[in-house]
């Protein structure tokens, strides 16, 4: 726990000046990787966030830095992918938000991760 | 602010003759470009936008010229969206303008900004 | 407006020998031409005309000659095309009527106007 | 009308085997040629023909023959596809018909006329 | 009736190991051919099978050859796709049944016919 | 069955972290292989799996060895997919489960199996 | 012969004012029809003309009527096609013109015929 | 000739400043339109443009402007693609210069006219 | 010519460590962006980049600063690609350097420039 | 070049069973990444490898931990590309070998190398 805080540290923000309006913001980052943590080869995926922001946006040169820190990281796709959901969430506290992660093959199987959040009212 | 209208006042507009009909008007723009506040780079995005005229439509031209004139401002291209919604909507008073903005990639990562505007009624 | 109705004078009409049943007539029209008020260059666009006859249809080469006769006019995209709407209107009282305009780029920017007409009942 | 019945005449029908069962046929015949009746020019189209057979259905040579039939035959497009339409459900009494003309360019104009025919209950 | 029962006899089964579920096999059978009973010629089609079987599967060797039955056999399109239809309902008493058949072209005329079966509850 | 259990030991699971929010795992294997129990050849067919996990992941490595398992299996397509479900379902005991199994050509034709499963509330 | 040079008779040419220069002029000819000589069925074809012309050029309008002249004419592919190139270097006296006709499918074959003439030096 | 002469004024040039070297322009104007000599009604078509400049380069909006005169003119297909040649070879003297017009489809026939200059030495 | 050397002085080189073989480099820049000198409009256009290293290779990131330097530089389509096949010359020393330069349209035409440098021996 | 040299000695070879007949193997490696050496931001590629063997083939486990192995590593692209050529040049002794690079857009520029390696004869 300690260390994804640290992760998290990484993402910075700045203040969304227009908070009174809804609007959508689609993020699609083709060069995510990490390692995995049975065989200790290296991972491929795309992650494709799309968000509601509420005072916060996230800035993207410290989302790229952010999701570099997963390259040499050994965690599962499925957690991973709820992982950056949870840093995401945080630390920006946004309306909604939700994140499809596809990963390259291994050993001939793709897998897609979908995770949602939607702020509670 | 101060800015903000001058760059607004680039816009002009024509009379809608036909203001009793109900109608569509959308235009592409994939020729937009501004600079990173953060880094000093030039971006590069599509602009789409979509509006029912209400008694003005945006003359063309002068929306090609406003548009140059973020060719050297610094701003982040969730502002950039927003802001010219605002502007538009503060010239046209339409009665709907829908704005999608699609950004080049950088760093790896491609961003959309979609925003809405619809008359109170 | 006296010129308007002259331009309108050239479509002609026969009688709908089916007007006891509705049906859809689609017209495409890519070569329509017209001129732009602002600077006095060419515009060139594609049209797609619905609509479902009352008593009347229209000719196809009366209505290619009409498209004909903005070749020299200097007109706005939003207002040619709810002209040509208002015309074909005025000259066949269909049951609906919808018009599609897609205009060329010019400076980089492209244009589609759409508009509708639904009979009263 | 004469003349109209002498052409409806050359549609041959054999009897449905399966009458109790609502099914699909579609017919797909790209080369329809009639003459326009303004300029005597040939026109060229495509026919789709859709229907819900009830006692009987259209041999598919017969109507070949019945097709060729218009080859020098002037007609508005906006006629001969109500006209065909109406031979088939005299003909054959469906318990649905859809009929989609797809003609030509002529003067750079192309047209759709799409005509529907349902069973009263 | 007894050819069709004689074709019938072709179709074998199997158990369905797994009647307790609703699930959907789709079978795409390319190479259909039987001969036109108008003009002795022969006719090429492609069968698209859908089903959800009951206490039975049918075995697609089986299923070949029973296609294979209709290559000498004069039949129209409509009766052919309606036969196989209750062919395979008669042996495999399925929840449900869809059979698309597209013929190739003959005379410039291309045919689709689709036949649906639903168990009577 | 006892076969069928010593398939199923080959699964490993891993569990899930994220309990407490319903996500979508998608799964594509495009290199299933069995063998046909009628004629002894080859099939080969592509397995989508898409699951919400409750407590359990499946692991990727150990889904490839069961599903390699039934490189020399006698099994129909129909039986195969189901059981997979079935395997599946009684070792990760998810929200919900869907499998469509797409065979290749034997004989020019062409087979999908597809199979859900839903947890009872 | 006396029809087929009344056919030719339908062909106008106009004096080409670049006599100096070698140049190519292709025109392509979608819908081209007449009739077989054997089943009295009508054929269906795309025409295309490629020729570098001498002291004449053929006029459109005159070629399309020309062309329209072998609508109720019965002929074989092969003997239209270079029924046409003679008529059509009779009237041109052209440095070079190549035609190559394209038929539609018939009882599922389909035909191309390709002529060529060089001038004699 | 006198009106050749006078279009050609419309052409503006801009010095070569690279002629010690052989490079290659494309021009694509998609927008050509004429008059039809014949019929007087409206061509429509695209030029492509291929040159290596010697001392002089075309200025684009004076080409757009030279070719705009067009607009209201009749002449045939395969003169005006060698009249805007000479043109242009008149005003530029290239190194070579090749000119390929495709015009739109008239009474269903296409038509392209390619035509080339090459710098005698 | 002191401003054209002072843009060339943004280009870094890096030593290339395989001097020993000919080997082949290609740079597609989609986001290149100049000044019209006769309108003082932007242009936009894409830049494809293809040589052979000789001692030197362009270090990327100096080439975008290099490259972004025209941004607000006043040059013809023509000039501009050869005056950047001349600077990468001048810095690299290469063994051959071949500009392909696509730019966007403007009045409705759009151009291409393709430019080959090739060492003397 | 000691580090080089470590890189290299991951590679492992079998024995080409077939040296009497010139064949060719192609190898895509669409997950190669390493480290920009001026900014340390991750580079990402694709590496496609054509290759005619000798006595040796590369075993592709081995080329795969190779490949890993640049991961962490700054290097330029230009280099990289030689380095693997030589690399596998060194171990496999090929007839010949062609090394493909596409590396994803930096600051909108997108690079391929391609590389060429022929025995001396």
């Amino acid at each position: 726990m300690a260390v994804q805080d640290d992760f998290r540290n990484q993402l910075e923000t700045f203040p969304n000046q227009f908070p009174h309006r809804d609007y959508v913001i689609e993020i699609v980052c083709p060069e995510f990787t990490s390692v995995c943590p049975k065989t200790g080869q290296p991972d491929f995926g795309t992650l494709r966030i799309t968000y509601t922001p509420d005072e916060k946006c996230v800035e993207l040169k410290s989302l790229k830095l952010y999701l570099q820190r997963f390259r040499n990281e050994g965690i599962f796709y499925e957690h991973v992918t709820n992982r950056i959901l949870d840093d995401l969430v945080a630390v920006l506290s946004p309306r909604s938000l939700q994140l499809v992660a596809d990963f390259s093959p291994r050993g001939g199987i793709t897998t897609r991760v979908t995770v949602q959040y939607r702020e509670a009212r």
